[in-house]
């Protein structure tokens, strides 16, 4: 099988969260979770993990709602942003170029199939650490402040959507994603489907929204160095009165020892460790789950808790 | 900066080793470090971690010395790799094409400047789990069997060379890989080059042979999901009489979590933990570490071994 | 508060388990758990963890049932054990002396208020390790064989009981120990009790059991080093076809972290860490736990699963 | 061998460290290590780790010079604290009594063959946590605050002494402590012994002073749950300017996980973990370490840096 892997999307940049509880959703984000403020403007700010390099990862957004607002990957150069929006204009689904947040240049908006907003851009505005925040080590973006769960960097967010199916299509079209693991329902539907643009081995998963409301959002996701990391951080929240939904426990789809919890204003957020796995296979065969498979509940036995089949954020009725 | 990155290479795909002590490095490849048989022809037996997706990643083969035979890199694509053999044969440092081991097709042997014989190719074998060997997870190439170190994945090189700076100049064009850090030497010479052609932050690093030698081999490194992975495979060398060299401590330089051991014949075997630290970035500016970064140690102060500078297999009179 | 402690017993000894699966439970204890065997007679195979410093912990009997045969507790000295004997016996629950086992010298058998049968004894067979079994650090017991789960050390048991309350009041007369923590439920009943005779929290637990049948066994534990012991161990028992019950997860009472599984004949078996956690305090208070507390479920709200609280061995049609 | 062990004594409850530079001594112990304040006096802070049941297990005073001020111990009981204050009377090594400070009642000064000043108390203050420190689990004495290294508990102190023979025959009369390891040097003398009254496996330890000074102190060290959080006080300490000694990594003797520090003033402090090690065994045989044992290193094989047995506070011009 040799036809060629797309690489120009880099990676996954940012995630922008709306709140209806902005100085509580801060406050968790801040010192609970440990990412830190870079900046902010008149209705966001703009927050990163300790080792990621553009100047945020997080853009948190007053709201009178919850949810996603956008999702921003960076390309890998000037040229491939090209190619990707060509691409993407040439799909349909293309809404045009805006003028970019504080964190980085020009960047090109396009709609996923269930009404979600993504964004590719290439110029970034990297970090530069401030006194008091460079890091002992020069190959880190910002010291270590332990603070809270002190987590390292983003790593994924999973989307809700009607068809899954539809964005499987979509999303190596759009993005050049590939799929690396899928589940796969006896009524013929997908269940769910794990992408990434990377050798980690999923930036994005979208599952099945059972209701009627489109562009929800399930999770984001970032990343601490060890399993240990996770277990510190089950403490930390416990500490803090923050809900823990499920967890820590292993998934048995891509392996991630995972911890879910609620911020203030009802968001999922996670924190969790993929170990030293890695999908450096560049015809890698993408994993089948089928219904009998789930059954078995998580890699160590934990049956899924069902407000993980059910709650997103805007919440809807019933 | 909008140069393209180059992606013809996916990864690393193994490393030959030689042994003039063969059945007491085989012992330890499989007993102690936690590799695991997957075949064997007449000087040679084939290795692999239990989470590598091909045949074999270390091949060990009988002979009258020590150090190592030669790398592997796997293409993305048999177009990746017609372009990169066009690239390679226009550096005038090509040796031709080879029939492949049992582990994969045919491949195109070179030489770097300091000798070393490397090889890329795109057909692969890919690993198929016979029974008692099937993982309970079906997103892991081989069961978790445990035993020994059970280390994950094959991870990264170390080569001695005389010349840095001409590999710092040569492995790109060979290979495409970008260089995330480096040792800069007072006296103007490089001390040391990390290397990668993908989202890991290294997978083969150069550090400089003070000897007359050529075409020396420093370690070869496998990967563990936890630090604790790493301090529990110390107790496993301990327990075993395996020489450990030093660690586990952490490198300032890529932050690895490491524990460095000699293998019955002496050749250097690492097995390392690099957290959740990925480079993402397309653009990543190399780290310079100069020699006064050196001189404070390892991440936590640990002073380099002595040993770590001067020994190499072939070892070399003095 | 100055009443003297009592400090007559050292230490939970060991535990005899029924099998009516011998040759299955054997395999899985040594295999996969980690235990190594230390001596057999007609009926029982001795096994012993890699730092237990006595000949056996685990005694395994087969039987055509399942269940705990007798548990023993080693004496701080002979006058201890004196002492012991003659408290025993003044509370009219004494059976009498037996000869020993293969581990041990003279012991004093005696029922607790459910039908358990315990012993006391201080004479006792030191391991000494055989070679091959060498551990390379000489204040260790055996060799850190890294074989299974690998567990370090017996921990505590858990029986059930009818009356907890009965057990409460029994405990501390018969072996001197202390009520650390406690389950008070409104009814009025103990739901359960954690006692211990030395600086670990608790060596042993009884819960409510809610049958009619007497003398049954909840389950037996051994400690591991670190958090991420219970974690590997995870991953060992689904390699191996273990069912695993619960967990990884954290108790809210005494703070364990636990994973419970059965062995092949249904026994219920614990590997947990309990981090640096002591009760070094000479007039700890018990804790007690409400219905309401225990309505937040484990430590970071893992709910309780249902056989948790029906599960025991031997089983009891409902 | 039926010899009672004594239990009078229940464990170290708090070192008094002096300070010359007690802004920065104080900042480091409550920001860094991550010890809480809970009062002080006009010439001290007194601190505690957010499990110590106590007020207090660090008292931080103001001083010209640095070292240990007073060893504090707990007694099991009145009637104990009674006999202590017998025997050591009788051993004509006692100061006398004192009224005791913020953290305890009336306590029982004396003098080690070299001139540490203990004491031993049984009333004591038992820390209540006030709103905003509360655990969220009540078998906890303060919240996890996750501050710094956040140390759980205190755990041993090593003091320096010209004679440590003597020391091994003192301290078993005086505290009832018993010796689980030490260390015989050719030359006939001791070179360390460790020291427990309960079943951690030290509480105590003491090197050989090699200067002509009296009374001088080694580190004073607090024990976490798991080895990773040793290694993330690394990075704690790293990140924050303190200079770490040496580690982490694993004693030979007692196994301990350590990580040496000296905070601003410069004295010793270490981070440590035991695993699940504990000495329940009531005849434990003493283990000795020779020179031909210690030349192996630490248990990984670390040489032991040179400043570990010359550094000691106050620190003594060669």
């Amino acid at each position: 099988m040799s036809q060629e892997p797309c690489y120009d999307v880099a990676h996954l940049g940012h995630v922008e969260l709306l709140t209806n509880k902005f100085e509580e959703s801060l406050a968790f984000f801040v010192n609970v979770y440990g990412l830190t403020e870079s900046g902010r403007d008149e209705t966001s700010v703009y927050l990163r993990a300790f080792d990621d390099y553009e100047f945020h990862s997080l853009k948190l957004t007053q709201s009178d709602t919850t949810g996603v607002g956008h999702i921003g990957y960076r390309c890998s150069s000037q040229a491939a942003l090209e190619r990707r929006v060509a691409a993407i204009e040439a799909m349909g689904c293309g809404i045009g170029w805006v003028e970019g947040d504080l964190g980085h240049g020009r960047a090109y908006q396009f709609n996923d199939p269930d009404g979600h907003v993504f964004e590719v851009y290439f110029d970034t505005c990297k970090y530069v650490a401030p006194d008091g925040e460079r890091a002992a080590l020069k190959n880190i973006a910002q010291r270590y402040h332990g603070r809270g769960a002190a987590v390292r960097r983003i790593d994924h967010l999973n989307l809700l959507a009607h068809d899954v199916s539809k964005i499987r299509e979509w999303m190596p079209k759009a993005l050049g994603s590939r799929v690396t693991e899928y589940i796969q329902l006896d009524n013929g539907r997908l269940g769910g489907c794990w992408f990434t643009v990377n050798n980690k081995s999923y930036d994005i998963a979208y599952t099945e929204d059972h209701t009627d409301a489109t562009g929800r959002f399930h999770h984001v996701t970032y990343a601490v160095d060890q399993r240990e990391d996770v277990l510190r951080a089950a403490d930390i929240f416990l500490e803090n009165g923050v809900f823990i939904e499920t967890g820590p426990h292993k998934h048995a789809v891509q392996g991630t020892f995972f911890l879910y919890v609620y911020e203030p204003a009802g968001n999922r957020v996670e924190v969790a460790n993929a170990g030293a796995r890695l999908v450096l296979q560049p015809d890698w065969e993408p994993v089948c789950w089928t219904e009998t498979d789930r059954m078995k509940g998580q890699a160590w036995g934990l049956k899924t808790i069902p407000s993980f089949h059910t709650h997103g954020t805007p919440p809807v009725d019933a």
